[in-house]
């Protein structure tokens, strides 16, 4: 966080909430291009967006990445702070370690990307954001960046908004 | 876990469930002041008895940091342990590397705050557990952990019960 | 991912969704049974048969490890990155480090298991998937591993699904 980060500040739903009422889930696909091998995309206007015409009130909206190579987690969204984690990623896996997965002996090693199943390892796969007056609960400087681990390539998300909502017709 | 562990041994709802009814979502928030720029603080008994007072029987709690810097993890409450964990953050994330976020050229880096960042990056911001019997569920050595990473601060943790219960009035 | 691996490529329900209806909650705990010290387990079958037999056609599975030191997590079941991934974890989290936990003068230490600790925390306790036409949303190269970081030992993993189903009787 510092006074010259990048980020829109925004307002998030953050208060109590009590409701009743029919359960209603809504799912969807988000697809990512992404352009470099290692790369942070900021999906959160793309999951508000889901989120604002879902249906949901209050629930839940699980993010989940298709992928093993790639992982979805929560920071904030400052260019500096974005090559700083890429750096960390290099220096806690290092690409260039005599992986197995990465030996012809044991497999076809057509991407030898072990780098990049072990850095999605220690970042997950999803996550399971709050929703509250059919907003993502997020706090000022949170945002969902999918971490493209070994591209470049397509990439899909599956979106699921679940809780209390207005029922689909 | 060794014998001499100050947790608390105490039986969870583990077994078997089966409920159908009206979904109930009830949330809040929790405010947490903390003393040092690193320290755990174990929130189970606040967790427990948000639970309590829910009116959620069967379903899901989910704990959500809004800060970049705090993390929530679960672990076991011991204090060596506890040594230890702060210590493996030193060593994965290393305070003191010249990363880009603390770099007056790139941010006022009026916290310069990078290492916390990266070190709730692995943490993670949240957990969803299982609600039972309108208790957590947790296995005996398992105790929800607010991570403070750039503290002293106040956090907020929002509280999410969803499931089935008693409706709300 | 490689073209020798072993994984059985199947295809999972990953297109839209929206439906309505009575919450369903159905739960169940899964005992494993591990060999080794540190291990990893392909649960995902075993998870696959409880979510088609819990009833519930839109919706999450939670599974969450009842144990500080046996994780849950996403990767691809290949023997050559299983082992990478074990190695990794090696040389994240040293066993032999003088660890606090592991001291006699500050527990019993009947395991000195520090090191299982701090890798669980780096892997998570639990993952919340989703449900979709009733089977589980994976990517084709995802499967769900628990990670045994102090066996071997009997460990005990809650799956508990919920969502709109078919209403228990």
């Amino acid at each position: 966080m510092s006074k010259s980060s990048t980020v829109t500040v925004r307002q998030s739903p953050q208060g109590s909430a009590a409701v009743t009422g029919p359960m209603v889930v809504r799912a969807d696909t988000l697809v990512i291009e992404t352009s470099q091998r290692v790369e942070l995309v900021d999906v959160t206007s793309l999951l508000a967006q889901f989120v604002a015409a879902a249906g949901v009130q209050e629930g839940v909206l699980s993010v989940w990445s298709l992928h093993t190579t790639c992982a979805v987690f929560i920071n904030e969204a400052q260019q500096a702070l974005h090559e700083d984690i890429l750096r960390a990623l290099e220096q806690l896996i290092d690409r260039h370690t005599d992986w197995k997965h990465n030996d012809p002996e044991h497999s076809d090693c057509d991407r030898c990307n072990a780098d990049a199943h072990l850095r999605a390892m220690l970042l997950g796969h999803s996550v399971t954001l709050q929703v509250s007056g059919a907003e993502l609960v997020l706090g000022q400087w949170q945002r969902v960046l999918a971490a493209e681990l070994d591209g470049p390539r397509t990439r899909t998300l599956r979106l699921q908004a679940l809780g209390v909502g207005t029922p689909v017709p």
